[in-house]
């Protein structure tokens, strides 16, 4: 892949409109210039944006359209508009070729939806999965997944997400062995159900993959830094990342609410306001920026819908890095890997 | 009933033995009177303990035993100790009338496989479930269960936690008609799993209850303020609560490391402490301890392991007060009001 990855955006998602995409774009531009970007959206509106930016004007393709899904809209409606929407065209142009990956801010369901039907699942996947990145006491960021793409899992489906989460360890975290841990209610090999269990039966003997498999994990341990590659199922995954997200939330609010309570508090605050802005950035959801649907024919990156400028650059970056280091032959070589080995991780059709 | 509550307390149980459990004891009583006590465990250690709280002669039995549940021993290894135990022996004596609630700070799942065998569900439970509280931003705390008494739930397991969790609300809570909400991975109608969606349409249809059912929340909502009683399968109230936990600390974890970056920041704290403290105190365990087990014939109250006296104390409050509101029954009055309704909410046996 000699060419610079073309991301394909559609410029109309997310809570901001065209002006953050189009600066998050900049910015991602300005960070490393071998990147090109096909913007899909209200080319008025695109162009007014990007008359900000005089020097992206070499690497930046409009196509213009005025169908844009809306965060509230089903999946089921938003698929019938998939030729027709900046969403859906934006995926569309990585299945014909034209893009290299594609990114939106917009409706998570509907991207789902649309990416699945234009991309479909890689031979030996069943079902793609969301990952995303969390911060962490250690040295590194974890990657999550299932985040909800799907409802309920089986054995097949979590040992596939775990070889698809350690390969986008390997490629967005830079570690060559990372360590892979079951998300379970107990980290005793007898505890949680027999989906689980099965799971770390298959992924133990799975140790020919460059990965570390190290059983179970709870709630309370994920952000310790003792793992890399936290694997579930989608309605668990869901309910961890949005309670991590919540209670992060709840406990600074609170932190706010004691700072302001008296004059005293607030002399401390402005005394300690350089380091609790260390705090902040840690935990500011737009450096982890970039939630990515593994397992399809195609790179997919998900921007969450309030991101600012930063958070749609690192989401840009995530998805030119998955392009670069062509993560999808690297799922798919670790798939054969398992099937070199007998062991079948694919469900029977 | 007239007489004080009696509260039979596996005394060894617990990181720390004896010495803060009658501790927490003690402070239970100095509070609140009318309360007698059974401790269970070993009688020297006890006694020992005992001396430094005078008061307190008057109102503890002591059952002598040196048989202890181990933290690390499977459920089906202490069954087999239920009558010779400190823990097994504290529930006994709630199964034969000798005590009104059973307290231990020991291994949960050992305590659950006790209690479900000696006390067994109340007629028209299916399953009981683990309920503990968790602070908020609003002007509450709020119940969530199951914690992990199930690992799986079907929808009437469902409907019954909701019916049980909004009874201890009114209880321990004091809300006449607690806000009772399912935990779902989206709150539109159409989101989660076929049981989720079926537990909704029933409790949408249960208005007779002395609750308000208001559909789905999410992992980042829960600590909003806007719920009393979050109802999920155990696997993911497990998740859910220990993510938030570890979330939690977590968040103050950066917070110290932040603090102490600087003598400038070092500073900053000094001034701010004491309304650091108020964040301490809102988030502390101890002010939220005592997960009790619903849906048995028979008051069990688990105090976390690492729970200090305040912590016990607050234990020993939900359980007396479990007593004094006669929970039980509470909740066997909702069943009735279901079957009235005619609405099945047991499975079929």
């Amino acid at each position: 892949m000699g060419n610079p990855p073309r991301i394909a955006i559609d410029a109309m998602g997310g809570d901001t409109g065209p002006a953050v995409i189009v600066a998050g774009a900049a910015r991602a531009y300005r960070r490393r210039s071998d990147i090109c970007f096909t913007l899909f959206g209200d080319e008025a509106q695109i162009r007014v944006e990007l008359a900000k930016y005089p020097d992206m004007s070499a690497v930046v393709e409009i196509v213009h359209g005025d169908d844009v899904i809306a965060g509230s809209e089903k999946p089921s409606q938003a698929l019938r508009r998939a030729k027709t929407s900046s969403m859906g065209r934006a995926i569309g142009s990585v299945k014909s070729g034209a893009a290299d990956a594609a990114l939106s801010a917009g409706n998570t369901g509907a991207m789902m939806a649309m990416a699945k039907l234009a991309l479909r699942t890689m031979p030996g996947i069943d079902r793609p999965a969301l990952a995303a990145l969390l911060p962490t006491l250690g040295d590194n960021d974890l990657v999550m997944l299932d985040l909800g793409a799907n409802t309920e899992s089986n054995t097949q489906n979590l040992v596939q997400f775990a070889l698809m989460g350690a390969a986008y360890a390997r490629v967005v975290l830079d570690l060559p062995l990372p360590r892979v841990k079951l998300l379970n209610i107990g980290t005793e090999e007898l505890k949680g159900t027999d989906t689980l269990k099965d799971a770390a039966a298959i992924l133990r003997d799975a140790d020919f993959l460059p990965m570390r498999f190290d059983g179970f994990t709870e709630g309370d341990k994920i952000s310790r830094g003792d793992v890399d590659v936290v694997v579930t199922d989608g309605f668990s995954g869901n309910i961890a990342l949005k309670t991590a997200e919540g209670t992060a939330r709840f406990v600074t609010d609170l932190l706010r609410r004691a700072f302001t309570s008296s004059l005293r508090s607030k002399a401390g605050f402005m005394l300690s306001r350089p380091a609790l802005h260390m705090l902040k950035v840690h935990l500011d959801p737009n450096n982890h920026n970039g939630a990515v649907f593994l397992g399809l024919n195609g790179i997919v990156v998900k921007s969450h819908g309030s991101a600012d400028e930063i958070g749609v650059a690192n989401a840009i970056r995530v998805a030119a890095r998955m392009v670069r280091e062509d993560l999808t032959r690297k799922i798919a070589n670790d798939l054969d890997e398992f099937s070199a080995h007998n062991i079948t991780v694919a469900a029977a059709k």
